[in-house]
């Protein structure tokens, strides 16, 4: 029968992704469906292309509506998740795909998000050094944001082993889902179509404590990061240019053995072959991320890109992954790395 | 084990598509995959999105290479498949993903295609009256093209139930990916983004017969069609805007019987709820059709509007459905109806 | 020093489309700018492409605001045009880009727009028959809907010629832009890139009746019209697939005549050459219509193709040139023909 | 009556882009326009968009066609613009949008390009420092590249100002028409559209050594570049997104008053209100380019953000500018800085 699992925030990208991904999913049978002002309209009315769950009816997100599942995926605003996550027992799988609880330390918490800090879970990028470990027995899961995934999976083998100093510079381009489903002027087709733009420049971009976090617990030393995300003429997909000046006497070999080690045994991470470089076509609707490196040697900088769907790996999809390594599933199940294209 | 399946022209849009929707199917083994001039090169380098079969090398289109499979899907250029379909067995499932066999008339297809006729086979649409009995019995199966199996959907509800006159007009809205992967001007790029352009106007284009040919049997009348293919800027989908001259004293009532009644049972179409219209973002990598119907009492005209994904419904997902039912499986194995939104 | 103009409605698409005309017309000299709620705040709040306007200061739309010019361009919601334009003189020249004059039957709009009939202005299509001198005489014009302008450009030169029969199915994609800025979930660049969706189908968009009524004049009887207009996934653009039933006896080469016959000396019209087909990106940004015309003999249809861009030559630009005939000054000051591609 | 002016590669984007730009330009008669293997063809079967030149001939690119004129506009691949220019007297004004004569150093050209270097010419980018005396008395211009224009708008400022570090990272998206009409799979319109991917990552693409060599000239020391460019889905602008370490104790507005002092009176770059960020669709088809600047203290880093079309003011627009200084014209003649939005 498989594990019952419900969605809060059914109406939004996030959750319509989440249903994507376990509609396909042998081992979860899919209960309760919520949302905010959303509550009693059909689910067709905001994801037309889930045809076979259009006629679910979305209730409102409560403790009753969310009670008596296995598992509970929060795909809510940020800030909303502890409340609701406190009425669920302990014995219940819950899976925040909100930033609520991503962050370790209170003092960058409120800095960047500007209210009391509710806790950190275990953080869900199964590939950082030691992540499984945690996953594979914890009933929270602080599902990473979309920026950082793409990001830590571009940049952790440089500092897991040791080629990298603490200066990094990241550049990424989204596609305009990631922003949600906001209705703002900004956010219309088309103000987007046709354009890049940057926002949040400046270190202001809540995901830049989150990626110093991670990177500098891999580091273990504080790690610099400016990142700067852009918007692209997309609707999914995160290309993520990053980089970090090289250690002293890296060289390029080194800097490949690096990578070819962390990604040689990761189901969803393809390191690609020498000379081809990353494109979100390689990942759309997938739960993958393709990554490449190089040495700049002029520079002085290593260089790495890496391509995700913020919608897939970046949320639901890596959201399902570390979901069945706390289920003890295998942990590819119901999730494929072959996206759509062309 | 599964059913052992061959991929003739993998890589192509087409041939990509296959493969695909192939690696998800229970009940298929990936055997050989064969191109013409790219013959020798690893899949990755076509379609660096099929992650786990990247390294496959492709191999000469030859009876040789194709021989010892229980399947072989062509994905050929027009004029190729009936030499190499000659020399596979009768007992081999040959699933035809070109034009070659499509139409019954000699006389239509050399008019349109300039070659002589290779002849006919059971035609894969298998929503269409009759055409599931036709599929369940053969080894050989032409598969729809993508403007036909779209408009066929939208409008055969329509002749099935004598509410329209045979007078038709059809146009649709293609992404790039309908011309293949065929390196000309006018499909670069900068070329398409943001712009919409017409193209074999005037009832030119190949799969005017082919329509024509299927409307005429279910209205078992001569169909006239005008059918103008419009190109727009996105990679995949179609969106067919069809009409037809309503027959004396038809009801909006009626119509929606009509199409409520052909799509009741059917898995693969999705008649909307009144009041919604199709748009091909619910059917992005999805073996779907969404189809909506009115009446335009003013005009007189019967209006029916469906979208699909022309690569999955339009070939690949539609040859596997087909197959399916050909090799007596259920006819939805391996298949999807939830598309990849926004 | 030029006509002192003001545009009222400057913070929408087609109130900055006016400008970016008006800002490179030698006749005019731009006066007051308002807005709804966007009253009191910076043009580049909303318009951060005009660069040499961006710090203007909108204003209030009222009688006060907008006396004391020469000509003022109303780029209002529908319905809000008639009670401004009461309170300018008869000597002002007031150029309304909403709907609420463009109608001749009171019926009609009442039907289509559910309010009282405001009255009927000089339709301001200057390339109609007799359209130019009932403009040159003008104070008040009512400039045409962006799908009537391409709809009607493609097809009256056939009405003209008595080349069709009253019987015209019309589908037509247009950019985004042509919704306005309305902030809606539908709109978002999530939601219509990479998508075709169909919208008020079955006769019931509100510029079915101003196409018919405009054919009608010009084929001197009733004229019956099935449109459907569809959203492609581009800003700017219209591309009309419009066809007619032609006339007993039509031959390609009476039909060719007929075009280039209308087109011959209209500076605003480019009649392609035989073989090449309207794209909009022909038109981005310009003042001009392309179109082509065949004869498909086999379905006895006339199809004509025309693409212009919706807030250039389908609002902004159409507006300028019938201005221009107003005022006396030369059709074409101001206006090129010439679009940014690719 | 204007000077006389001849564009050699006509029917390439840059050659379209020049033409688009003359045609608007009251200073100049269009003369002859040239092309390699399209020459004999109508430009209007490369350029439709190019309506009043559409029946212009495209002539062979010979010392003989390009004769007689007062300025030869050159729109070449890389390594052909020197022999040509050797044919044109020291008279003629001669502007090469190619690479060839934009490097000082030799080396630098050899390691980049592979071939002798041709030699170097007055760099066409006005806004730097000195750059328009010496366009002012020049016949030989070298346009820069559109990475580099964007670029260098976006940081001189700061090294001329003393407030940055020579530790550049700079990471760009371009849209399609960058890389030419070239006809290569990868630029296909179903390949690009919805995707971001990244190219020639490490410090190999060629604009690199041309931006180190502009921002080393104002620094007046070595400035070390890496420089990463990725592909948008849109066709023209470009946004780059440009850091670079911080001075000790800059400060927020010390770093501001720097870009205010190198902007206030510059026609062709608006430093945008502090708060508001550049998207390219703020310059689309105009010559301009919108600039942003801010400081990360957290990073160190400054961070400057400029957005351009890269076919106006990163190619044909820059191009009549720089012209437009060396004939003695107003610099603005001609150009327009209001772009086509939305």
């Amino acid at each position: 029968m498989g594990a019952r699992v419900a969605v809060a925030g059914a109406s939004g990208y996030a959750g319509g992704e989440l249903l994507r991904v376990l509609a396909g999913h042998p081992g979860f049978a899919i209960g309760t469906l919520t949302a905010g002002s959303s509550a009693g309209t059909r689910l067709g009315a905001h994801h037309p292309h889930l045809h076979p769950l259009a006629d679910r009816v979305l209730e409102e997100t409560t403790a009753e509506t969310l009670a008596g599942h296995d598992v509970v995926f929060l795909a809510l605003p940020h800030g909303q998740s502890g409340a609701i996550a406190a009425t669920l027992g302990d014995d219940v799988l819950v899976v925040d795909c909100g930033a609520d609880f991503r962050l370790d330390d209170a003092g960058e918490w409120e800095r960047f998000y500007g209210t009391p800090h509710a806790g950190t879970w275990p953080y869900g990028l199964p590939e950082l050094p030691g992540a499984r470990e945690r996953l594979r027995s914890t009933r929270r899961i602080a599902v990473p944001g979309c920026y950082p995934t793409v990001s830590l999976l571009a940049l952790f083998p440089a500092y897991a082993a040791g080629a990298a100093e603490p200066d990094v510079v990241i550049v990424a381009a989204s596609g305009t889902s990631g922003a949600g489903r906001s209705v703002k002027p900004h956010l219309l087709g088309s103000e987007v179509m046709g354009a890049m733009s940057a926002y949040a420049v400046g270190g202001v971009h809540r995901h830049t404590p989150e990626i110093a976090q991670q990177l500098s617990a891999v580091a273990e030393a504080p790690v610099t990061v400016s990142f700067t995300p852009t918007l692209a003429p997309m609707s999914r997909g995160i290309l993520a240019t990053c980089t970090a000046k090289a250690a002293p006497g890296l060289t390029a070999t080194a800097l490949r053995e690096a990578y070819d080690r962390a990604y040689a045994d990761e189901p969803f991470v393809r390191l690609l072959p020498e000379g081809e470089w990353p494109s979100t076509s390689m990942t759309l609707g997938a739960n993958v991320a393709a990554v490449q490196v190089t040495l700049d040697e002029r520079a002085g900088r290593i260089v790495a890109v890496a391509a995700i769907d913020n919608l897939t790996k970046g949320t639901a999809g890596g959201a399902v992954q570390s979901t069945n390594l706390a289920l003890g599933l295998p942990e590819d199940l119901g999730l494929t790395t072959i996206g759509v294209a062309p």
